[in-house]
C-alpha cells in the first residue's frame, strides 16, 4: 500500500481565495472551530460506544414493542448523561405490528421436491390464517399488474419482481423507484383478485436475506398478506416459473396489528446562548424493524444526533441557537414521532431555523441534501469548501427525511445527512443489519460532519 | 430510511457552464462515454467475481512462494480471456522471505502468570533462534530512542508504541507518518545494543489483530528480529510495563530469507488506435503478504486494472494511445516487479503517457491523486467536472503509487486511484485481509472510475 501524502485540495483553497480579508478571518475560525469538532469526534468520539449499547443490550426496536420502550429508556438517560440544559419525552400513540411465527415460503412444483425459499412478512401486513397456497403470476410493474387480463391474477399470488436500478450511483435513488411494488404491491393485488404478494426484496445484493419494510392497505379492497423474498430467492422463483407456470406456492405468516401502544419522542436540548427561541433540530429515529439490531437503521442516526450535542459542549463552541437532538419513534411504519414532535412545535408557536435527519446509515460523510428554496440551499452551499478538507463538501439540492418531513412549514430548511450510500441496501432491513457492519471511524466522521454545519447554522442563521 | 431524490449537483453544473458550445459538445460525449462505461461495470462488472477466484482459490500469495506463481497463471490466462492484441510476462527476480512457524509472544511479569499476546514477524525479519527472552524499553519514536542513555536499552526489546494519529481524516496520512517505527525500528534498536524490536502494529482499530509490513535491515549493525504487537496486545504491555518495568517478553519466530526466486509481472495491452507508441499503464500488485488473502492490498487493484481493458472492449471504447494493464510483482518486500517494469519500458524506449497504480483498496471512489507538473495537474483538474456525478472528482496532486513510482522521469504523470480509506488500515497486512471485506459495488465503481480516467488521456493526452 502506498502511503499518501498531498498538497492540499484544489477546491478548498480556491474557496478560500475568492474572500475579502476580513470573510477569510471569519473562515478560518470557522474552520478552526470545525476542525475541533472533529478532532475531539475522532479522538473521544463516544457515537460507536453509543451505539453498542443501544444495538447489543436492546437490539430490534420496532414501534409497540417492550424493546422500543426499553430504547426510549437507554435515550433519556443516555441524553440525560450529556448535562444538557433540558432532557423531555414526548407522548405519542404508535401502531403495535407484531411478526408472529417464523414465516415460512415454498415453491411447490407440479411435480418434484419444493424449494424452501426465505421470506418474511412485509410490516404491517396482515397473517395467511395457516398455510395459503395459490398460483402464481410474476410481474416486474404495477403497470404490468393492471395490464393483465383478471383471470391470469385471480386466485393467485402477484410476485411483482423488479429489480432495483443498479446503474444509478445513489442506491436510494434505485429504492425509491422500486419501492412502489412493496409499499402498494398488496392493494393493486387486491383490486384484481389476488390472494396475496409476494415481493423481490429491495437491494443491490444477490443474496438469501429477505428484506422487510412498510407496506400500505387501502380499506377499499381485500386485505392482502403480503411477503418479501430474497434476491436469490426471487431469481429462483422466477425461473421455475419459466419451466413450470402451474407451479404454487406455500406462504405461512401469524403477523397481525394490535392495538395501538403509548410511546415516545425522546428530547435533549441546548439552549441558544442570543437567540433561545430559534430552533435547530438534529434526530434519527429510534424505532427499528424487528429482524436485527437496527444498526445503520438508524441507531446510526440517533448516537450521531446525541453526538451532535456532546461536541457542541466538548469543543466549548456553545451554539447561538437552540440546538435539539430529537429520538423520533415510530419512522419505520408511520411516522407518528416526526408528525407529533412537528404538531407540538406548531402548537407552542415554535420558530425552526432548520432540521437535520441521519437516516441513511453511518458511513463515510458526502455531504448533505438541503430541502429548501434555492436562495436558502445557495447560501448552505457557500459553507461547502469548509468541509472538503474532510470530503464532506458535497451540498446538494434533494429530499432531507422522513421524520423531519412534517416540519416541511416550519422551518426554513429540511437538510438530510449524506453519506456513502453502496453498502447501505445489502442490509437494510433485514437480519444482518447489525453493530459489526459499522465502522467506528465512518461513524464519527459523521457526527462530526453534521455537528459542524450545526455550529455554522447556530452561529449565522438562515 | 429515506429515500433520496436530488436536482443534480452543483459542482457538475457549474463546470460545464464555463465551457465554450464546441466545447460542451465534447464534454457532452464525454459525459455519455463515461456513462456507458460506468453502467457497463455496474451491471456486467467482472472485478469482483475475478477477485473471488484469485483470493479464494489462491489466497496469500507473496513474493517467491508457490501462490504468487499460481497468481502468474492466472493472471495470464484470466488477461488471455480478454481477447487483448498481447499478453506477456516480463521476468523479475524477487525476495523470497518466508515466516516459518507460527509466532509467538509472551509477556513474563516478575511474578504471576505470563500474559500470550498475538505477534507475527515483520516482512524480511530474522528468526529468534529459538526463544528470545529480554527485558522491554518503551519509546514513543526514533528520536526518543536516540535519546535514551545506552544502558537503558542494551540486551532489551525496543518496544515502539506511537499509535497512527487517528486525527487524519486520510488515513494514508497516519500511516506514512507512524511507519518509521516499523520500517527502521530494528536498525535504530541495533545501534543502540537491543536485542529486538516489538512494534505497534499500524492501524486505527483497537483490536487483536497484529500487522505485519516490510522492515529493512543495515548491513552495519547487527539483525535483530522485529515482529508486530496488535494494537490491543501494545496496550496492554505499555500498561503492564508502567505498573513492572522489569518485566521481560519472550518472543520465537522461524521467519528466514531463502535464496531469490525467478518471477514475473503480468502484461496485457491494448494496442492504440491512433498513438500506438503513447503508452498508458494502469496497474495493481499481484503479490500480497501471506497471512490473509491479499483482497484489499491488493487483488483490488490487480483486477480493477484487468478490469479496465475488459470496460474499454465491451464498450467498443477504443483507445486512441496504448493502454497496459500491469499486474506487479513485489510490492511488498521489494518493488522489484515496478523497478523491472520501468527499466525494460527504458531500455525499449517507450514513451509514457501516463501511469496510474490502485493501491489503496477497494473501497468507494473518490478521486485521484497525481503526481506530475504543477500545469499537468491542473489540466487533469479541468476533467473533474466529467466525475463529479460519481461522486469521484477530487482531483489532487499528491503521491501516486509505490509500483509505477520507478518511471517518474518517464511519464508525464503518475496518478494514484483515491478511494475511500476509512476501512482500510482496520485489515491492512492482517489476517483480516478477506474477500468478503469487499463491496461489490464500491469495487467495481472503481473500477469504472479507472478506466473513465484513462478513457480521457487516450483520447486527449496530457
Amino acid at each position: 500500500m502506498r502511503f499518501f501524502f498531498r498538497r492540499g485540495l484544489l477546491l478548498a483553497s480556491l474557496g478560500l481565495l475568492t474572500l475579502t480579508a476580513q470573510a477569510q478571518t471569519t473562515a478560518k475560525t470557522d474552520s478552526l472551530n470545525i476542525r475541533r469538532i472533529y478532532d475531539e469526534a475522532l479522538l473521544r468520539g463516544q457515537s460507536y460506544d453509543n451505539l453498542r449499547e443501544l444495538t447489543s443490550k436492546i437490539g430490534g426496536r420496532l414501534s409497540g414493542s417492550p424493546q422500543a420502550q426499553q430504547a426510549v429508556d437507554w435515550g433519556k438517560v443516555t441524553l440525560e448523561k450529556l448535562g444538557l440544559d433540558r432532557v423531555y419525552l414526548q407522548e405519542v400513540m404508535v401502531p403495535h405490528w407484531v411478526r408472529g411465527i417464523k414465516e415460512k415460503g415454498e415453491i411447490k412444483p407440479a411435480k418434484g421436491k419444493g424449494v424452501v425459499l426465505n421470506v418474511c412478512a412485509l410490516g404491517g401486513s396482515v397473517g395467511t390464517g395457516g398455510k395459503l397456497r395459490a398460483g402464481v403470476v410474476e410481474v416486474k410493474s404495477l403497470a404490468e399488474l393492471a395490464a393483465l387480463p383478471a383471470d391470469r391474477v385471480k386466485g393467485k399470488f402477484v410476485f411483482f419482481n423488479r429489480p432495483m436500478n443498479p446503474t444509478y450511483v445513489e442506491t436510494g435513488r434505485a429504492y425509491g423507484e422500486a419501492g412502489d411494488q412493496r409499499r402498494s404491491g398488496a392493494v393493486e393485488a387486491a383490486k384484481r383478485g389476488a390472494v396475496g404478494a409476494l415481493v423481490r426484496s429491495l437491494t443491490l445484493a444477490h443474496d438469501d436475506f429477505p428484506h422487510t419494510g412498510m407496506m400500505r392497505y387501502d380499506e377499499a379492497v381485500a386485505k392482502l398478506p403480503a411477503a418479501a423474498l430474497s434476491t436469490n430467492g426471487a431469481d429462483e422463483l422466477s425461473q421455475l416459473l419459466k419451466a413450470d407456470p402451474g407451479l404454487t406456492f406455500e406462504l405461512e405468516m401469524s403477523c397481525e396489528t394490535l392495538p395501538e401502544v403509548k410511546s415516545y419522542n425522546v428530547v435533549g436540548e441546548i439552549k441558544g446562548s442570543k437567540y433561545p427561541d430559534e430552533i435547530i433540530t438534529v434526530g434519527g429515529h429510534l424505532d427499528s424493524w424487528d429482524l436485527a439490531q437496527g444498526a445503520h437503521d438508524d441507531g446510526t442516526g440517533c448516537v450521531q444526533s446525541m453526538e451532535v450535542l456532546r461536541l457542541l459542549k466538548a469543543t466549548g463552541l456553545r451554539p447561538e441557537r437552540t440546538v435539539r437532538a430529537v429520538l423520533f419513534m415510530n419512522e419505520e411504519n408511520g411516522v407518528r414521532g416526526g408528525e407529533k414532535y412537528a404538531a407540538l412545535a406548531k402548537a407552542a408557536n415554535e420558530k425552526h431555523l432548520a432540521a437535520m435527519e441521519s437516516d441513511g446509515g453511518g458511513f463515510t460523510p458526502r455531504g448533505f441534501a438541503v430541502e429548501a428554496p434555492a436562495a436558502t440551499v445557495k447560501k448552505i452551499q457557500q459553507w461547502q469548501p469548509l468541509f472538503e478538507p474532510y470530503f464532506s463538501g458535497i451540498i446538494t439540492a434533494g429530499h432531507a427525511g422522513t421524520d423531519i418531513g412534517p416540519l416541511k412549514d416550519q422551518a426554513k430548511a429540511l437538510i438530510g445527512y449524506d453519506c456513502d450510500s453502496q453498502r447501505y441496501f445489502d442490509i437494510h432491513h433485514t437480519a444482518a443489519d447489525t453493530f459489526d457492519k459499522v465502522n467506528r471511524r465512518e461513524l464519527e466522521l459523521g457526527g462530526a460532519s453534521m455537528a459542524s454545519l450545526i455550529y455554522l447554522l447556530s452561529k449565522y442563521g438562515l
